[in-house]
């Protein structure tokens, strides 16, 4: 067969600068969520592909890498003809791994307990500028505490690194969105519609950035609700990004569409955001939030940055998916960096990792006699146990040429050793 | 369809201290590795089944884990009856994702270019303790350097990074083992076996360690080679082990059998490497060296541990396989790290990872007000920016069963905070 030098379609090869930038980034991503006690963990690329296949993963169905069978159980797929040459895939986030590791570890592990997660993610997706078929993800997630402290500290802990990462590239204000599922569906219960056009509703309003509430208006006539109810609703969206709080305005919910303690749990998570957060970060009740998972059964949260239209970070509370592997209930919420999108606006804002260590480059002459070359070896080790990077490296015929070629790799220092 | 908890055969969740140990191994590999002028790069985890599948790979081809097609080109595979229905695979090592990375991506890349790979590589090989289908490897290679400070700085900087780890475990002992497949083939000559024969006699070679001389003779004996070279054969490897230089084991193979340029060479490898290597590392011309790929076609190395049978570190030179891909010879050499089998050795020893930052935990009590909350939020923002790690949690109802289960976590300090 012959060989293909170009790498599969949608997958890049990553060079040397930018490995480097994701390394700090990485870096700086492990420190900010360790300080806020997430402890690191790891699942396999691959999962069993009826995990893959359980609908919670949306859209992102369609677009798994599966794996084939192999031996014997793949000869007896193929021969049956049922279809099913597959038993797994790569996965394509890193929340269905999530559920099932912690259904599987739940024994071994802290109650609550706070994951961080890293790790590349696959999607048979069209590949086009910032999109790719492999790319990372960095998920935090919080098992086990149904309280708001966990919303608390996945957002704190998210703003924080959010804010050093892209101080780099003189970024300072971006925007904390939050919502909850619960008063989304209050909401549209107040207003009239029937339970099973909730999500119909919600994917309209998803569309609240790009349309505006007249536009809200007109495609939920065109879908043909009520208007009744489409009057009622967009009347209580007039106060969406007001500025008000949650509580003010989820107020004529209160009589029996919300649970009074949702509406002040999030304005305490805003206010205690705040409190954590730089200045440059907005923390925000955000209405028109809705995020596409349906896996999520209460608060939803999102982050922009001025400037660019699409969302950096999204997660929210699903308290009912562990169940489904675990048999047992355990609640719990997550936070999700969009990190090939931070990459690409480092990127576009021309941020380089800092070089830290001193570089010194040695080139040496072929024929250069084994004792010199002992000479150079003993100064190398030297150097290097002071920290420095040390390369030995042959001499070319063109040393100039070598020379310009190393100082801009970063290598400020380059010494000649000759044969003679 | 059913979830599954248990991961898919083969593949390990990995818990907190298992990511903390493996962690702080990653770092000291890129820290040494960086020391001596590596750059790290990154290859996708998907290959073109084409290239997998080039007889490179030896027994590894076997077990690659296949990517079915997708969409049209899945339904016509299938119809066709042609059995391609995958258009990829999962690599099984680095070296080959490498090769076919420098052909794709030689021009924006310095030359010579010292990589430095860490990943994820799978097999659908027999699961058994310390071997999984998921694992890591970590290789470093000097791409487009034919003289031997291409060996020197890959074994040197290997050697100089496993003193570091191992020190840790408190093992200070390793060897180095260097060969050259092309004395290999010279003293296969010399002892009269033909050509056509050399892999076959190598294949047995490679058992010395474990059926030493008397046992390579028995086996080239119920091989049924010719006497005279057998004799002749195990006569000249009676020097191996016995501390004798290359040059010096090789003065038959001078005439005509070996360039003399290879003994002299392997002997300067030698004496650099030791120049720069820690005390407790033996580096040694090993004739007995054979090992498994069919790539190589120079020096090969490997490194063994005092008390440990397997290798934890082997490479050598690869001249050919680049141009497979790019068409044009690029001459090659590396070296890779068994990291799952140090890490198995480093938990045998009971190695755990420093830590570093002093570990806060803050249980809030229910009910707690907001305002009271606020303050909590402050003082962890300030402790947090003091670099210390600060985890806010709620309080359960068994606070000391909780405070207890924290300090095993190494939370030093469990403050409370009650809701009045």
């Amino acid at each position: 067969m012959a060989f293909i030098k170009t790498p599969v379609k949608g997958m890049p090869d990553l060079l040397p600068e930018d490995v480097a930038l994701r390394e700090s980034i990485f870096k700086m991503i492990k420190q900010a969520y360790s300080a806020y006690g997430f402890a690191q963990i790891e699942t396999p690329s691959i999962e069993h592909i009826e995990n893959l296949s359980n609908k919670q993963g949306g859209e992102n169905e369609k677009l798994i890498f599966k794996i084939l069978k192999r031996g014997e159980d793949f000869k007896n797929a193929l021969e049956s003809g049922s279809g099913e040459l597959a038993d797994s895939g790569l996965r394509y986030d890193l929340t269905v791994p999530l559920a099932r590791y912690y259904a599987a570890n739940q024994s071994k592990l802290p109650a609550p307990f706070k994951a961080m997660q890293i790790g590349n993610v696959w999607r048979a997706d069209k590949p086009q500028k910032g999109r790719f078929r492999q790319f990372v993800q960095c998920d935090i997630d919080i098992l086990g505490d149904d309280s708001i402290l966990a919303e608390i500290e996945l957002i704190a802990a998210t703003a924080d690194m959010l804010t050093k990462i892209f101080a780099q590239a003189g970024l300072s204000k971006f925007t904390v969105h939050i919502s909850d599922r619960r008063i989304l569906r209050a909401a549209a219960a107040y207003a009239g519609f029937e339970e099973c056009d909730f999500d119909r509703v919600l994917i309209i309003l998803d569309k609240y950035d790009k349309i505006g509430l007249e536009g809200i208006k007109a495609e939920l006539e065109k879908a043909g609700f009520v208007m009744s109810a489409i009057e009622k609703y967009t009347q209580f969206y007039k106060n969406a990004h007001k500025g008000v709080g949650c509580e003010e305005f989820c107020k004529y919910l209160a009589d029996g569409y919300l649970a009074p303690d949702v509406a002040t749990g999030i304005d305490t998570i805003i206010a205690c955001v705040k409190e954590m957060a730089d200045r440059g970060v907005t923390v925000m009740f955000d209405p028109t939030l809705v995020r596409g998972m349906s896996y999520y059964t209460g608060t939803i949260f999102e982050c922009t940055i001025d400037g660019y239209d699409f969302s950096i970070a999204g997660g929210g509370r699903y308290d009912k998916m562990i169940g489904q592997y675990s048999g047992q209930q355990v609640c719990a919420c997550g936070f999700s960096i969009g990190f090939e999108r931070i990459i690409t606006i480092l990127k576009d804002n021309k941020v380089a990792p800092a070089t830290t260590a001193e570089k010194r480059a040695v080139l040496i002459e072929k024929g250069t006699p084994p004792q010199k070359m002992l000479e150079v070896m003993r100064a190398a080790k030297a150097a290097r146990a002071d920290g420095k990077t040390v390369s030995i490296l042959p001499m070319k015929k063109n040393t100039k040429h070598q020379i310009d070629s190393l100082i801009e790799q970063g290598y400020s220092d380059v010494e000649r050793v000759y044969r003679s």
